[in-house]
């Protein structure tokens, strides 16, 4: 969530049984990204879909995929959802390729290319805009009166004051600040090419499906070790680690371990946890799936 | 389940992590029954054959379905899942039209049409066949010595002893016994109509959406209020009814005590309960679904 944004990524089956059970509820739920076609991360649009047309609590819903993970969705709620019907609220199935998908007043949201079975796999980064913040001593030293000058030199005006005086944005900025930056990467078998993109997030929120004692069948089947997440995390010297989509094989704490012991600011999510990004910023929440 | 056969009546979203808790597991769960095409009933295929997929537990899976559901099934499973490729398992889907669908050696399995919204809504009996108890001690009477005689003599057929004598299977049988009848009834929005093949049920297994006090909503929407569920019970003198598919706006005690002012013999299933029905008979147990 971001301000007047909601996102969710990825809907597996039965998503809207665990966003009840969070008490989340469904409002503002308008905007679905989808880092990849596999069932289990799109099923759940179905139900979803279902509730939504039934309460009608939004109006308009966008889904952002890839290519060939949209062609599923469309079959999957326009084919056997809707089955022609005319849907009782706007669905936009936005197709999702590699740059800027969505931008915000203060932030945007970039798709990246990764690397798993089949096409068009992304993950997503979301990005608060540089911004340079408000010093209220320097406005108390000036005597700039509150009220509508504070807000129209924080968006980088000039302002004149009713006593005649002419005040710069500079005046009373400070010097700028880069925006909180939170990188969410799907499923994903190679780590290679996802530096760059995962440089200094503040969080990288990334699967990890196997310990490295499976690492030939992570390979297999285009997934991470909890080790190959962590190195990732720490050659990108991120601030913290959240592991997802752990197999249910393992004992989290066995997937911590291994993770930690490369990359000491790890998490595992679990159903339902709420993470906060450190320096002040968006609260993730996950909905995290078992595999 | 009855002996080598098993079960799924309807399957929705999220049913098979219900499943995987419940710890059932899924061996030879390869018939599944769908009483109509709503999507809470049958979106669950989806993950469900995904993972059979996957592990290839079964070699086979039967769903059974009315006309309108199976088309939807279809478009699910062949087109969102499978998307024209070939599944590794046989997947038989199985148009139901009233009357006896399978047999099995001692019994059979009957749909019968219900009154819902959209086309083709079934109900399910399943019945054992009439039975005619061995009686051991009439065997012992007659000195039949125990072996490959009774068991010929049980299925109705005339024996020479060792000794020369011919024994009648009348000789050392009981008198008659009906078996064990289940009825399983979805969504359903009217009970005329379904007396007679509810009629003596050792189990009614039957959906209760609303209370009285909502009678109207349960009309507009083709459900039943836990009170005509019971009357129907009363009706049918049946043995014992279970109600499902019960509002989690209602507190399950209200349920409860508007259907046992009508019919005493009234349980209402939540997810996991495990029903025996009464005379020794199959257990039945219950994944029930919250509307």
């Amino acid at each position: 969530m971001h301000e007047e944004y909601r996102f969710l990524i990825d809907c597996g089956e039965g998503t809207q049984r665990q966003i009840l059970q969070s008490g989340l509820g469904f409002k503002r739920l308008n905007r679905i990204l989808i880092t990849h076609g596999h069932l289990d991360h799109i099923l759940g649009l179905a139900g979803l879909l279902s509730t939504f047309m039934r309460w009608e609590t939004i109006e308009e819903l966008d889904i952002y995929a890839g290519a060939w993970a949209l062609d599923r969705i469309r079959d999957l709620l326009f084919g056997v959802v809707l089955r022609g019907a005319r849907p009782p609220i706007a669905i936009n199935l936005r197709e999702v390729r590699p740059g800027v998908i969505l931008e915000g007043e203060d932030f945007t949201l970039t798709a990246f290319p990764v690397w798993h079975r089949g096409q068009d796999c992304f993950g997503y980064l979301f990005e608060e805009k540089v911004r340079r913040p408000f010093l209220p001593e320097r406005a108390a030293a000036l005597q700039i009166p509150s009220g509508p000058w504070w807000r129209d030199l924080v968006n980088g005006q000039v302002v004149t004051l009713p006593d005649g005086r002419q005040v710069t944005p500079d005046e009373v900025l400070g010097p700028e600040r880069p925006g909180t930056r939170l990188v969410h990467v799907g499923d994903v078998g190679r780590i290679d090419g996802l530096e760059d993109i995962c440089k200094a997030a503040d969080a990288l929120i990334i699967e990890a499906t196997y310990l490295n004692e499976e690492v030939d069948m992570a390979h297999e089947f285009a997934h991470l070790t909890a080790r190959q997440a962590a190195e990732l995390a720490s050659k990108a010297v991120v601030r913290q680690l959240v592991l997802t989509h752990i197999s249910r094989r393992y004992h989290e704490r066995d997937v911590l371990a291994e993770a930690q012991s490369v990359f000491p600011e790890t998490q595992v999510a679990r159903d339902f946890d709420l993470f906060q990004v450190k320096r002040d910023a968006p609260l993730v929440r996950s909905v995290a799936r078992i595999e």
